[in-house]
């Protein structure tokens, strides 16, 4: 059967993440059950990244072999005619027969969204996490710029994780301000369970004046998840994109 | 007593608008129910403007009186721990007791905000009028001159409104793109019911070709409802400002 690559955006606010699991509404039970409806039988998918309850995705990217039915431009208009309004196909190509959404990933990009305003924009409220105290943003662009590069990033991973390896190289990490609201933008071969939300909760804390720059490197060097801070809310968390 | 001018931000998608009204949630009653709770005593607020249902508002102005127990610095933090999460209050001060936030407005400043992109930003759709059809970005800012100044705007009236006058100034028209969002930027004196959204709605037909940007003068010349385009809804409608 031919396999289908499709890119996925989805505001989170409402979903329990996207992985499919028993009794919680997730983003993929949802596009599973649109697939089913459009091609007439029961349909599996993978995705690149399994993302948190409340975390947002403007480029997830699903795999999946269905039968040769559908042009691969009409499956984006096809099944968001499906989709709830929160859950919206952006694009779909057919691929190697091979090829898997998850194994193949080279990388991924996520964002991060600060509202530093001293009052939250209401119209962000879903999609960012409100500081009113100011941050001080080259500060916190000092304290990225330990963090670039191939490192074990144990001390960043949510505890209780088990994975073969805790070693990632993050590309970059761009630390910029526009308004009221500081960007974080993090790309990377990989990343470890929470690693984006607790690096994220970590530099607001720098910005913030708690912990200064220089002592994120410590922080990264001792491996321990105590020494970092806290877990920035799912709300600011965007999967912007999946490399291939 | 004395009187307060409060600014308002609020999304306003699960809101029956700004007004007070019988068997409706709206923006006024939480106000006045977070007022009543902070002071103890029942309080009538009055808007700078009434905002249709489902739109939203970064700077509504509220003036009401008020006991003299609480300092016009407390007051935005004291009411955003009584109010919705969707509603907040950016700012607060005590004013000449003859304010009122309706009658000295000056003028009001809106945006009207289009995703153009070929599939809907899932995390504006709230914020959005979403048209993948491709706009013609010159063609309505050529529109967008002719409506600049002293007009008789009956023509973008909502049909069955009545008024003293229809003749508003819009002192300027901004139409300008960023990424796939056109925004429609509105300055006047005052505006008709449903002016911004049919004006946008008629933008919107001059964007996508239907109408030429020169027939949009003699729309306006015209005073016809029945000549301009449709309304545009509500939800990529703001209040960005009231000026005094």
């Amino acid at each position: 059967m031919p396999v289908y690559k499709i890119v996925l955006a989805y505001d989170g606010t409402d979903y329990h993440g996207f992985q499919i699991q028993a009794n919680a509404l997730t983003v993929q039970f949802y596009l599973e059950k649109a697939l089913a409806a459009l091609y007439g039988s029961s349909i599996r998918v993978e995705g690149a990244g399994r993302t948190d309850a409340g975390v947002h995705a403007r480029g997830q990217v699903v795999s999946f072999a269905a039968p040769a039915l559908i042009p691969e431009m009409q499956l984006p208009p096809a099944l968001n005619g499906l989709l709830p309004a929160d859950i919206v196909v952006v694009g779909a190509q057919q691929v190697a027969e091979s090829f898997s959404a998850r194994r193949d990933a080279r990388g991924k990009v996520y964002s991060y969204t600060i509202d530093n305003g001293n009052f939250p924009d209401v119209l962000y409220r879903r999609y960012a996490w409100h500081i009113a105290h100011p941050l001080d943003l080259r500060e916190m662009q000092k304290a990225a710029a330990y963090l670039q590069g191939k490192h074990d990033f144990r001390a960043f991973q949510a505890a209780g994780s088990r994975v073969k390896t805790t070693v990632r190289t993050l590309f970059s990490l761009e630390v910029t301000k526009r308004e009221q609201f500081i960007s974080l933008y993090f790309k990377g071969d990989g990343f470890l369970y929470k690693m984006v939300r607790n690096i994220t909760g970590t530099l607001a804390e720098v910005g913030r004046g708690r912990i200064s720059h220089s002592e994120v490197a410590r922080i990264l060097e001792g491996k321990c998840r105590e020494q970092a801070g806290v877990t920035a809310p799912a709300r600011g968390l965007c999967l912007e994109k999946v490399l291939y």
